[in-house]
């Protein structure tokens, strides 16, 4: 029997209406809700599902336990003619992220720049979503964030770092924008525990056991061990790694007045909460730029067009194809999740059915 | 014989004595002589030989050719409330930054944050000097700068990027501050060089051949080949250095109206310049933010001593002495130069001897 239409595939805007539906079954009010919805559904349209409707359950537990706030009104605690400093009323993150990047982008409007640090946040899915927002106002967009601690300092033992993402976005005129979204560490978590879960090794230089020594084992991070940063071991540059998260987690957890480093809350709500935190829940740290505050919009633009090509047009490697610029990558995936539709992972659709069953709400799968 | 003092030791005054000289004789003006000698002695007393007394003779050389101008005098060219856009006239690297890092911490006086792009320049020694102007104000001081082309953008076979370095410095109340200062590559030229020289290897993961194929011939980069971004190869994150890199290369490059990526010109007068170039000299880019344009200064400092003493005791690694924070290593060698003097290379003392005698100059040494 040959099937017509693949019923695992679904369709962002779907998709999106199924996390509509489940937070505001969890009071959070409608534009809360699509906001949060947009972020997630954008994470898995580029190909980046770790930050995408894996998340929405966990969100869901800590709003309805109460770890999260979901009638959060985020309010501007410092100000100044480029800046502002935001309380996220521990909201959740996309909501508080969205709000803050929008300021962000205000403030550029007359200032040139805008740069907003936010405390009392959450988890906010992709940084690239909110740098992406500067691109229609002809603004450079960067995001950052300071994460749980799971990465290990040069030369430390323990996992004292978040992996700390930083985001940049740049309009390019007739080429795409050039969008670089990465966390400041070797290797993604989930990676490591799905070679975990498998029992396969890791190679090494992306992991370190509980005494800090080099590991092959992927589990150690189930026993005190940790990432390495950006740069893997010392010798390749993890000082260099180390330096970027430090100035993430400076920027957007102490600027701010939220947590930092081993302090910052989890993410989901079967870990426990520190005691006596130093600062309000998680950090983010946002910038607009205003390309004519610089120099001419027009100018600009023909010169990163031909930054655009100069380097796509660099002559691949020896077995590459071709050399991709920043946020090419996402947009292939985008592309084509745009015609086949999005295939959610099962363990996350399980997930998604148990919470729905919880709150008596259809589940389209 | 017992020698009480070391004649191969000098002290920084002498140093930069010897550079306001030699200047002074190629017709720089005393004040930019002296920024210019603080700028490359300060690389000298942090331990960073290669951007401190090395660069002088190609400085001078430039000079006397021409290729910049001694009585260079920048200009505005845009301005925003917390922007501004410099000429650097084609004067010399440090003259240059030194002034667009004061307008930027002026513009932060006034804007909160003050953010300079900059064209027409050159190599301008350390970025972390920069950065560190904005301490003593309570400012977070941001300073980046684009570099003639050495890097492979990942996958791609040509070194079409520089080691673009990028330098961040936070105030830390009664901790010293933080202060990271790096490049986005994998390794620095100068040791490859130094192995290429000594007929020895290098490890795979840090240069590639003019194909692109990992190679452990450091004499690679002598005939086409490249150095790796930070993150060494694809599988350890060298995307993530390659859109570092690439962020910095258009922030310093693009919005000032320099050149970018491969045609960025080179800092030593040896290598000609490319003909049709997109842009004008090299770029750089700084920023300045008045930490209590985000949240009161005491509580800022206070939450960074927490921060900085937090990460300097965490658990060192199996084997290591200590956990560091970034700028410790550079502010402990400051300490011990100022004790025993600075030593220079050989060749570098040569190098400096057969300018003195073309410019009938008494040499120190």
């Amino acid at each position: 029997m040959v099937k017509t239409t693949d019923t695992n595939m679904m369709k962002a805007s779907e998709l999106k209406k199924l996390v509509v539906d489940l937070l505001g079954t969890c009071n959070v009010p409608g534009d809360d809700a699509e906001t949060t919805a947009q972020v997630l559904v954008a994470a898995e349209m580029r190909d980046i599902p770790s930050h995408g409707m894996l998340r929405l359950t966990d969100y869901i537990r800590m709003l309805l336990n109460g770890r999260m706030n979901a009638k959060a009104v985020p309010s501007v605690l410092h100000e100044s003619p480029s800046t502002l400093t935001i309380d996220g009323d521990n909201g959740l993150g996309p909501v508080v992220a969205d709000y803050a990047m929008k300021r962000a982008i205000t403030k550029a409007r007359t200032a040139g720049t805008g740069w907003v640090a936010v405390q009392n946040s959450n988890h906010f899915g992709i940084a690239g979503y909110y740098a992406m927002q500067a691109l229609p106002h002809q603004m450079i967009g960067l995001c950052m964030c300071n994460a749980n601690p799971l990465v290990a300092p040069t030369f430390a033992a323990g996992g004292v770092m978040g992996t700390n993402p930083l985001a940049i976005a740049i309009p390019a005129g007739k080429e795409p924008p050039l969008v670089a979204d990465f966390a400041t560490a070797a290797i993604a978590r989930g990676k490591v525990d799905l070679l975990c879960k498998q029992g396969l090794p890791i190679e090494e230089g992306f992991v370190q056991d509980a005494d800090g020594s080099p590991a092959t084992d992927p589990c150690v991070l189930r026993h005190g061990g940790a990432i390495l940063p950006l740069g893997s071991t010392r010798k390749y540059g993890s000082h260099k790694g180390y330096c970027l998260a430090s100035a993430i987690d400076i920027l957007s957890g102490l600027l701010s007045g939220a947590n930092f480093g081993p302090y910052v809350p989890p993410s989901v709500d079967w870990l426990p909460l520190k005691d006596h935190l130093p600062g309000k829940g998680t950090g983010h740290f946002f910038g607009a730029m205003r390309i004519d505050a610089f120099r001419p919009e027009k100018e600009f633009l023909a010169a990163m067009e031909q930054w655009v090509s100069t380097f796509r047009n660099t002559k691949p490697a020896a077995g590459q194809e071709k050399v991709y610029i920043p946020g090419d990558p996402e947009r292939e995936a985008e592309k084509r999740n745009r015609q086949t539709g999005i295939r959610l992972q099962e363990t996350v659709k399980d997930q998604i059915k148990v919470v729905c069953k919880e709150l008596n709400l259809d589940c389209p799968f």
